[in-house]
């Protein structure tokens, strides 16, 4: 599959370089084009799956860069956080009754946006296997069609169905956002970004107990 | 020992249960006294240790509502939640630079608050067994002796040490806050409040390899 990747900060590069692996055509663009460099809208017209992986405050004119045509029915993967870092402390620039992947779906509706793989680091999104157990990834999304599409391309990352919790449309994606603060947090606390959250249900009484 | 509970509502009640149970002498305490009610006030004045479990949004007036002296050095755990239920869609009423552990923590210096509990539902509280595995409490506050204590009280509920981390000063309650909407949107996707969230760290690379 050709893969067109918005960004091209550490996130951007290690799901490259993964999806590359795998045996995808995946093309990582930028703000501005260069010696071997391309542009944003260069990578979504080479994409026929999109990943956004840019920093959140600058999505939207990053996806806007690129032609409407070259957007038609895409899906999009928004691995964005939308962290106001400039502001010296942690910030969210949309939270609460939105989130950038409500954000990014209401600007560009011709897009299937599904939110995925922002809530761990880099180096677990594409190897699952450094942290232990049935660790999870939360998917949101109004396309069914395109939550089956993210899935397979998060099996072939390592990700195993059992991990993966589809929390619904893209409103999900608030949740998903706002766990940013605790994550953070918890890195510090644990002196290190590798590692997951499992979700661990209640036991089920027993019929006639 | 004595504990004073702030709220009526069935956080309150089933911690005043499950502390009652434990031998504790636990009042709860209403903002308005009735027939075998007492009042925030009076409940403030009867704890050495006091409980915030009404709704966020009151939690400042009802704290308030006590006499400063009856306050003083005394250890507040917070369970209490932000959230903006009037508002008719899920919302906090504070978040992302700032949290109501905080809030609460500025407004009454004289306490010493230790935010914890408010990322599980009540039962869960009280019956952390009814979850399997070793999923987590956070705690966050600025006094060590104050975290100690709580520590305490969380072991006579149920919590294994392994199960608490703890998130350092009172700022660590944006995240357990925020953590809220994910929550949310979880217990609607599995169909029960009944779970509960475990931490899981990478596997450290072995010496050598």
């Amino acid at each position: 599959m050709r893969i067109g990747i918005l960004g091209t900060g550490t996130v951007a590069r290690t799901l490259g370089d993964a999806l590359g692996g795998a045996g995808h055509d995946v093309v990582l663009g930028s703000r501005t084009a260069g010696e071997d460099k391309i542009t944003f809208a260069e990578a979504v017209a080479h994409g026929e799956l999109l990943v956004n992986a840019t920093a959140g405050a600058g999505s939207v004119d990053a996806i806007g860069a690129s032609a409407r045509a070259d957007r038609e029915g895409k899906v999009l993967l928004d691995v964005s956080n939308p962290l106001d870092f400039p502001s010296g402390e942690l910030r969210l620039t949309v939270s609460n009754d939105d989130s950038l992947g409500e954000v990014i779906q209401r600007a560009f509706p011709e897009l299937r946006v599904v939110k995925s793989l922002n809530t761990v680091t880099a180096s677990v999104m594409v190897d699952p296997g450094s942290v232990p157990g049935d660790h999870v990834l939360f998917l949101a999304g109004a396309d069914p069609t395109a939550k089956a599409v993210v899935r397979d391309l998060l099996g072939e990352l390592g990700w195993r169905d059992v991990q993966l919790i589809d929390l619904g449309g893209i409103a999900g994606a608030r949740g998903m956002e706002m766990y940013l603060p605790l994550w953070l947090t918890l890195m510090q606390t644990l002196g290190t970004p590798v590692f997951n959250v499992t979700v661990e249900r209640g036991r089920t009484p027993e019929a006639g107990q």
